[in-house]
C-alpha cells in the first residue's frame, strides 16, 4: 500500500509500505476513506521535534473495516468507524473516569501511520465507533475531524468549563482552536472571543460561532480581553497552540476562579509556580480523550448539527501529502485532508 | 500596644507599636484574644523571602471587635469575629464566585501585623464573621485555626475534589497538611494517606482521618501512593508546601483525570508544561478564599464537630513570640499560638 513517511525536517514522501496485518486477535485493519495533516505533525516538519529515522505520519483515521481480530466482538468488516490517535480498551477504571488517552492499555495509533491506504488499529472494540450507516462523501471531513481536531477542541471547551453564561477566549485559530470555538457554542457558552489575526480563519470562527475576534496578542491580547470582560478576564480560555507564550496568554486571560482547557501539545514549556499560585485558575488539558466524546459528536454530525468539516480548507490525494504539509507550514492551509 | 517585628532572617523582636486606628469608614479595629505563627512565616525567617526592613508579622486572627468605622454596618463592637489574611468586600463578581482572596477590592491584612495585641481590619462587613457569641477560651485554638490553616486546608481538599468514594493524599504534614486530612475526612473521603515521617503528626494525622501513612518521598513517595491505589495513584492529591519538589511529587501521585490542590505558597516552582499535559490531571489552588468556608467552619468547631485547634501543640505569650519561630522552624511545634 501506499503512505506518507517523514525522513528529516520538511521531507515527507509517499512510498509503498507492507500492508497491515492483525496482529493482536483484538485488531482491526481498516481501509481508510479519508486521513489528514495534524497540526503537531508541523512540529517535526519544522525539525521542533527530534526525528528517529523514518517515520510514518498520520493519526487520524475514519474509514472501512475490512479485518478483525478473533477477539472482536462490536466491530465487524463493512462497517465505517471512526477511533482516535490513542487506541484504548474503554474499560479500565481510567477510561471509565473519560480519560481514555491515558487508558492502562493504551497505544498510539500514530506509530502505524495513518496517512497511508490502510491502518492496524489495536483493542478495535475499545477504540472504535462506527457511525449509523457507510455515509456519502459529503460527510467525510466532519467524521474524520471527529478523529482528532474537532474531539480535542472540544475537550479543550470541555475542560475550560464553557457553559451557559460564560464567556471564553481561544488562544489559537488553528483547527483545533476553532474547533473549540465550535464547541464552546455547542456547550452554551454566551459570549465566545477568538484571538486571530488572518481573516479567513475569523471567518470560519464567526460561522462557529465566536462573537468577538481580538488580533493582540501576549500581554496587549491579555488586555484585550480584560477590557472585554470588565477587567475581570474571562470565565474560560481554550488553549490550542502548546507554547510558553500562549500558555501565559491563556492563564493571564483568565479571570481568579476561571478555567484554563489546555490541548495545544506543550512544546518548551515552564510554567511560573508563584504566577500560577496567585492567578487562581483552574487548570486542566493533555491529549484529549476523544473516544469520550465520539458517540455524541458523531451523532451532532450524523444529525447535521455542526460541521466541522469546514476546517478542512483543501483536499489532495494522499500521493501529495508534501505539498499539504507546505500548505499548512505556510499557514495557507487551515488543515488538509488527504484521499488515499 | 505590643506587636512582632521581623528584622532580619532569624531576627523577630515583641516591640512597643503605635496603635491602630480607623483610617478608611469601612475599617474595624480588633482586640486580639489569640494570634500566631504561620508557617509561611518561616520563609522570610530563614531568608528564602527578601525583607524589605523591619517588618510586623502575622495575618492570622480572631478577637474582639472593639471600633467600627463610619460605613461599618454588619460588624459591631463587643463581638467576636474572625478573618482571613486578605480583606475582602464579599460583593464583587469574584467574591460571589467563591474567590475572596482575589477580591477585585482585596487588601493584605498581613501588612498591619497581626502578631500583636490590636488590629486594623479594612472591608469589615465583607472579611469579618462572627462567632454565635462570645467564645470559651477552650474554643479560641480551634476559631484562630480557621483564620488560616484550617481555610487553607479546606480549600486544597475541595480544589482537590476530596469526596466520598474518594482516595485523597495529602503531601506535607504541617498544620495547613493535617487539616488537609482533617477537610478530607469532612468531606467524606474513603480513604486518607498522609505523607509524614513524624511520629507525633503522624498521630495527630490519624486522628483526624488519615487511614494511611506514608514515609517515603520524591520518586519513592509516588511510588508508594501509587502502590496503595492499585498502579493508578490518588484520585485527590493536597499539596501543602510549595516546593518544586513537592508540586511534582503531587502531579505525579496523581492519577490521570484526578485533582491537584495545590496550597503551599509555591517557591521557586517551574513546572514542566509536557509533563503537566501528559499527566492529565486538573490543578488548582493558590491563596485560599478562607472566607468562602468561615461560615461553615465556625458552625463546625462550635458544634464541636471538628477540633483543628489541636495543631497548636505550643502556646506562649505574645512577649516570647521569637521562641515560637525557632520552635517552629526546628519542628519542635507544629504550630504556635501567640496570647496577646
Amino acid at each position: 500500500m501506499r503512505g506518507a513517511v517523514m525522513y528529516a525536517p520538511g521531507d515527507v514522501r509517499v512510498e509503498d509500505r507492507s500492508e497491515p496485518r492483525i496482529v493482536e486477535p483484538t485488531d482491526a485493519i481498516l481501509r481508510l476513506s479519508a486521513t489528514c495533516i495534524c497540526g503537531s505533525d508541523l512540529w517535526p516538519w519544522r525539525g521542533a521535534d527530534a526525528l528517529d529515522g523514518p517515520v510514518p505520519m498520520g493519526h487520524e483515521y475514519a474509514g472501512i473495516v475490512e479485518e478483525v481480530g478473533s477477539e472482536v466482538t462490536t466491530i465487524e468488516p463493512g462497517q465505517f468507524v471512526i477511533g482516535s490517535f490513542f487506541a484504548s480498551d474503554n474499560t479500565c477504571e481510567i477510561c471509565r473516569a473519560g480519560y481514555h488517552s491515558s487508558c492502562v492499555h493504551r497505544e498510539g495509533v500514530g506509530a502505524e501511520g495513518a496517512q497511508a491506504e490502510r491502518l492496524r488499529v489495536p483493542l478495535a472494540d475499545g477504540t472504535l465507533v462506527a457511525t449509523p450507516d457507510v455515509p456519502g462523501d459529503e460527510l467525510l471531513p466532519s467524521l474524520l475531524a471527529a478523529s482528532d481536531v474537532l474531539g480535542t477542541g472540544w475537550f479543550g471547551a470541555v475542560a475550560a468549563e464553557a457553559a451557559p453564561g460564560k464567556t471564553v477566549a481561544v488562544v489559537g485559530d488553528g483547527a483545533v482552536g476553532l474547533l473549540g470555538v465550535l464547541a464552546a457554542k455547542q456547550l452554551g457558552a454566551e459570549r465566545i472571543i477568538a484571538m486571530s489575526r488572518h481573516a479567513p480563519r475569523q471567518q470560519l470562527a464567526r460561522e462557529y460561532g465566536a462573537t468577538d475576534i481580538v488580533q493582540d496578542r501576549g500581554d496587549d491580547g491579555v488586555a484585550a480581553i480584560k477590557e472585554l470582560t470588565n477587567g475581570l478576564g474571562a470565565h474560560s480560555v481554550i488553549e490550542a497552540v502548546g507554547t510558553q507564550e500562549s500558555m501565559l496568554q491563556a492563564i493571564r486571560a483568565t479571570r481568579p476562579g476561571g478555567h484554563v482547557g489546555f490541548v495545544g501539545v506543550a512544546h518548551g514549556v515552564a510554567l511560573p509556580g508563584e504566577e500560577l499560585f496567585f492567578s487562581h485558575v483552574h487548570l486542566h488539558g493533555g491529549p484529549a480523550p476523544v473516544r469520550r466524546f465520539l458517540p455524541e459528536l458523531i451523532g451532532l454530525i450524523w444529525n447535521r448539527q455542526i460541521d466541522p468539516g469546514k476546517v478542512f480548507d483543501l483536499q489532495l490525494p494522499l500521493e501529495q501529502a508534501a505539498a499539504g504539509y507546505e500548505a499548512m507550514d505556510r499557514r495557507e492551509a487551515i488543515k488538509v485532508l488527504l484521499q488515499p
